[in-house]
């Protein structure tokens, strides 16, 4: 890391947070007591109403009102009301994306759409590329779509993902913000390239919904994907979400096109119960099942304590906090740190940075997220070698960053990690 | 409908539940004051226990120890523990269950592999048969796989199934007990005889899981899924499950097959982070994203409220139980129902028969049933003219069946369903 700058006091942040405008939204989180929670990039925090608001879909809706609430209690278009609300923190207007399924899923519909769109219109263009880096889980998804429907599958480093953008490709697969590194792409730039050489582009929003700015009609984007239990904080396997640029739906709609998974609830008319599938319009025939109502519930409260930043500027008022905490995260590893042999691995420059900053050690990073934890100072670990600390602004303080730092600083001058304790790996990291 | 028996009255109705061992399992669940419920085939209802172990759920492991619960928990194998209670009640050994996503999606994952399976074996064979009647979800899931494999839907009449059992069936998919009509196949001939004839059979359990006698095992089956949400009493939008037979998970282990959905946590070693997809063993493969560990919490009550049954005879007393109430529906409305144009479309054969009794009226039958619902009568409609009546043996009693019918009377001498508001469809029916 680099030289330290001019050293930052406990007091320094005391007075950042007695300026933040946003403070007062941490109010809306259940945080136990003695945590600094930084994994709000693995688990979003609780928000307060969460758990009376499913109290009452289960209590009332579903043990009063029975099968009536599908109608009388909103449940049919439950997953359009709370991506109408996604949409807004991406740049989505209202109708054009859903929430349904898992990101997995929802990733192998909308990449699946996008393939027979690029094949119709560049039949020798067969690459799927994406980044070696990315979530495994859409990598796995694009192995598995590239077997089946012959495309290829070509895993690039970071770097060279601009030498794949030509006459090949045939979608760009991309996280939008790097799970490990924390590093993120210029979506609008990347899209134009793709479009340019004759491919589309399909973002994975993971990192990204609820945690930085996203403006997919204004990047003229193609399709996207994102998770609800991250930054949305809807809870442990919240539903997710997809959307995809009217151009596409509304090409769907005149080709009749299917996504593959056809279930009912994607069909034009699902209660004629008709044994033909017919998609229904637009984004609607991402539905695949029935939508998961409990769930839906607790992802709404999530979603709406985002939502609730508005007043306060929104999302660009979450971004300047968020990238005051990670400089802030940087800049105190860097003065206190120093011989400890950490390693940045998150970029400094603002535009290539989301809302996480990454550390590297060569030994014990594992034990030392260990070490923190123990401590209250909740980060996570991921392979290889890699630290990672989550700064959600709605729920983050500037004097929680100072105390993560300073546990970090006990761990490592009193070696604390070394005890075995803190080396036995878990099955979760 | 055939003459009336020997009148019922409604005190040998009061003595049949005197007499019901399995009437205390009715205190098990959350029952609206003033209403019947009889759509338990469309929606269970709620288990007292659901709503508190929801809360604790998202109050105490996701509040307070967040991302701590996947391990701590048990997050990451609620799954798994849910599947191997449902095993019990459908024949299935520990392990060989899973509890994921939706119905929709377990059938495209299995019957994915099957047509895989079906194609490697008996290359010529590439006829997925299919009931015309079928739960439409089944047919248009089938209906995508089939177009993208290049293998041919059949859909036929019920009688003619056997019929289409030869040697270019390569998959046959059957719901076990029809959603609208409440027969049920013979599973285990069926499975006999699509094997004798070198194909392999998808069954949907939907309407069976908790409602009649299933052994999986017993029949030699090969590929199950199933829906939370009815007869296990999950809640709205439950996670739904998948099995198959030992057989078929030893061969795709040592063939190192896929299923498409191949998402992160289906993979041998989730949390390697690795590039390539590496399917896990045995049933796990079929885990696709993050679990839905608030939905799951209320599926465990659910599926916990049948397997409560246990210490009183289990799925053989709740289906001689079942047998009972629909056995006296049927002779009630025959003996008071005459003349209104009645007729009963669910097998009277107990072998045929679900948990559930479809009648069929060529005028009114969506008013019919919207002047019981105002009665606090709940059952369905569904196209074309069919009232469609769920009798779960956990909480319907016999008395419940003979006041069920006596509005059923009243609403027909009355011609109450004539009445416009009862004639107004809704969007959802």
């Amino acid at each position: 890391m680099t030289a330290p700058s001019q050293p930052i006091s406990r007091a320094d942040c005391l007075a950042a947070d007695a300026r933040d405008p946003l403070a007062a939204l941490r109010q809306q989180f259940h945080l136990p007591a003695g945590t600094l929670y930084l994994d709000g990039n693995s688990l979003g925090a609780l928000p307060r109403n969460a758990s009376a608001r499913v109290q009452q879909v289960i209590e009332r809706e579903w043990g009063d009102h029975l099968i009536q609430s599908w109608n009388k209690a909103g449940w049919m278009t439950h997953p359009q009301r709370v991506a109408d609300k996604i949409g807004r923190l991406i740049g989505a207007a209202p109708g054009e994306a859903i929430v349904a399924d898992t990101t997995s899923l929802n990733l192998y519909k909308v990449l699946s759409v996008a393939m027979t769109l690029a094949r119709a219109d560049s039949p020798r263009a067969t690459r799927i590329v994406s980044e070696r880096d990315n979530f495994p889980t859409d990598l796995y998804i694009a192995e598995s779509l590239a077997r089946q429907h012959g495309f290829e599958l070509v895993l690039v480093d970071t770097a060279d993902i601009v030498h794949h953008i030509n006459d090949q490709l045939a979608v760009l697969l991309l996280t939008h913000v790097n799970y490990r590194s924390g590093r993120m792409h210029a979506m609008g730039a990347l899209t134009e390239a793709a479009h340019a050489a004759g491919g589309l582009v399909v973002w994975d929003l993971a990192h990204s919904a609820g945690a930085v700015p996203v403006d997919l009609n204004a990047c003229n984007a193609d399709f996207a994907v994102g998770c609800g239990y991250k930054y949305l904080n809807g809870g442990p396997g919240a539903p997710a979400f997809l959307w995809l640029h009217a151009r596409h739906a509304a090409r769907m709609d005149a080709e009749q096109l299917w996504q593959p998974l056809s279930g009912w609830l994607g069909h034009a008319a699902p209660f004629e119960f008709s044994s033909d599938y017919r998609p229904a319009t637009g984004v609607s025939r991402f539905i695949c099942g029935t939508p998961p109502i409990i769930a839906l519930a607790a992802l709404e409260c999530g979603v709406d304590t985002v939502l609730a930043a508005e007043p306060h500027g929104g999302m660009a008022a979450l971004r300047a906090k968020s990238l005051a905490l990670t400089d802030l995260f940087i800049a105190l590893v860097e003065q206190r740190c120093t011989g400890h042999g950490l390693d940045l691995q998150t970029p400094r420059e603002h535009v290539l940075r989301g809302s996480q900053v990454s550390l590297h050690r060569h030994e014990g990073a594992y034990a030392i997220v260990q070490a923190l934890i123990a401590r209250g100072v909740v980060g996570d670990f991921r392979d290889p070698g890699i630290l990672r600390f989550g700064f959600t602004p709605l729920y983050v303080g500037h004097a929680d960053v100072w105390d993560a730092v300073e546990h970090l600083v006990q761990v490592l001058d009193t070696r604390e990690w070394q005890q075995a304790r803190f080396n036995q790996r878990a099955a979760v990291t």
